[in-house]
């Protein structure tokens, strides 16, 4: 299912009905209800704000992973009230966003009460962008930062072979004049899904990016993918923050490390079996003062000196479009969808 | 005072042997007993570990902010206990590690209630290296993270003028066979102490770590210092995280944001007065395994692919080999020290 599209040939759905269709399909490859729900919430949300590589795109991902039963799509969450800002949830080998969604509640009430609070889950499958599990606490007035490990496909600083993953990091803060400030970066150079991208439409990429099997820096997206790996963003900057990412969301919550499972003897695996981590904050406990007051002031100043664009815009941007006139996907890709949701 | 050393004029010195010698300096330039004894400690654990950029060399720069009258180096902290896992303090002009000295045993007993506690500093001049205040926490098998925004100096990815510090983010975890693994970095491309090396030396940069006063990319140094300013690392990425930084050390906290405070009135000041967050986990909370044997594991999987240096490990080199041979400056420092703990 591919993300590019071609504009005289596109259909147009409604948000709902998207996501009732992503909906149907999940269910009908083995996924609880609940599940079903929070997935296709996810999926939907992706597609609608223009996030392609996460959206409908996943979808063949999500169903090969299932079939392989390498993730269990039914999979019931235990959620444990470890102290008084500290909840830790079991995933149970299912995905990490129906976990985070069973200790929602509880999170937000642990943060009103103590200021801070942190949910450590394990065991779970993240196939998802990361900014929607961060974006509704800023709904909320509370500031969320989460990290998630992947798989091994990025090479540390000053190492020869790939350790870490992907590993990004999101941030959400809310502001008085407008949309949270929501950011979600990968730790790694590029992305594994514009690699392939490039290599597809025959592009070399920009120095930097990645190295080939030998360990040698390449501009080649083949070469990376034949074997090579990606780099970390900013040096070994870029390369610290990826270890902090394993060391929090898998060493700290009981999770894999990037390189701990294996999926080989489940052929179609694409989902990694890691951990995820999140703090939320009270920002107004902080001082007198209104946190999103504050931070209004700073990105008034940020325009101020020609930053136009602020991170999340362009999501809300497209999120707003979508609203007012339905997310546009190839008539392909609505009838592929349409098969596997009666398939 | 120069970080360089010509080390046929040598001095050697035991480390209490220094911290003393720039306790009685501190207090010798208006500060008050208990803030001599933690910057001097600060400063001398700098020389000690080879963080010459933060040791000795900032001495000149304590002392004349001191004697502007923009610091108060009598200040005392005052602790809020807010909630079960939340403390601000108000620095009350004062330097930052005196705040976070203070608040420093209610904090760990909160993280051990709570499992995880934050401290937001106000009001605070924070003129040192950032890993000093993480490192401590790690050493009792506690996860740290700290950021604290400085002055405005470097470009948002997009904008055409300066907005945000240089806005460092410190790391601290313990591990099972050997020193914490600690990581400091500056959200900037450069430390602007790089660049006045460089411009002293009369060596170009490279490419991308800042533009000149109209805004253009520089690799020339003194075209940087002259009215020009610092890019984020990593682009866009390292943007984000300067971003966050604000957001978490001043927007949260009430500190200033690095562009708020006016020094004008108050020539030779050069310590930044803005605000310092840190979140200090138990990161054994988290699963049922030792948070500590996990990173441990993550460690030998690094070196396994390659990475020979650990974060923090040049430091404990360092570190160790001050403990066993003294730490040498040079003579020319060794005599303005004294003069200066005498004056």
């Amino acid at each position: 299912m591919s993300a590019n599209r071609d504009n005289t040939q596109n259909h147009t759905l409604e948000f709902v009905e998207l996501t009732e269709l992503l909906r149907q399909i999940f269910l009908r490859h083995g996924t609880s209800e609940k599940v079903a729900q929070v997935l296709s919430h996810n999926c939907a949300s992706a597609q609608r704000d223009g996030s392609h590589s996460h959206g409908i795109f996943r979808i063949p991902g999500y169903l090969s992973s299932l079939a392989s039963g390498w993730v269990d799509g039914k999979a019931v969450p235990v959620v444990e009230d470890v102290s008084p800002a500290f909840i830790r949830v079991d995933a149970a080998n299912g995905f990490a966003q129906p976990a985070l969604a069973a200790a929602r509640e509880l999170l937000i009430e642990k943060v009103k009460s103590a200021g801070i609070a942190i949910l450590a889950i394990r065991s779970s499958h993240h196939f998802a962008a990361l900014w929607p599990d961060v974006e509704p606490f800023a709904e909320q007035g509370l500031v969320a930062l989460s990290v998630v490990n992947s798989m091994t496909c990025v090479v540390p600083h000053g190492a020869r072979k790939p350790l870490f993953g992907t590993n990004p990091i999101a941030f959400a803060a809310p502001r008085a004049g407008g949309q949270p400030i929501v950011f979600d970066l990968a730790t790694s150079a590029i992305a594994n899904g514009d690699v392939q991208i490039a290599a597809r439409e025959g592009r070399m990429l920009p120095a930097g990016m990645g190295v080939d099997r030998s360990g040698h820096p390449t501009e080649d997206p083949k070469a990376i993918l034949d074997g090579g790996a990606l780099l970390p963003f900013g040096g070994y900057k870029g390369s610290a923050l990826s270890m902090m990412v394993e060391l929090l969301a898998a060493g700290l919550t009981g999770g894999n490390f990037s390189f701990e499972f294996d999926w080989s003897a489940h052929p179609g695996a694409q989902t990694p079996w890691t951990g995820q981590l999140l703090i939320v904050i009270d920002p107004d406990r902080g001082s007198g003062q209104s946190f999103a007051l504050r931070s209004e002031e700073l990105v008034r100043q940020m325009h101020g000196v020609g930053q136009e664009r602020m991170p999340g815009d362009r999501r809300y941007l497209q999120r707003a479009e979508s609203l007012a006139n339905g997310i546009e996907i190839s008539i392909a890709d609505w009838k592929q969808l349409q098969a596997l949701a009666s398939a």
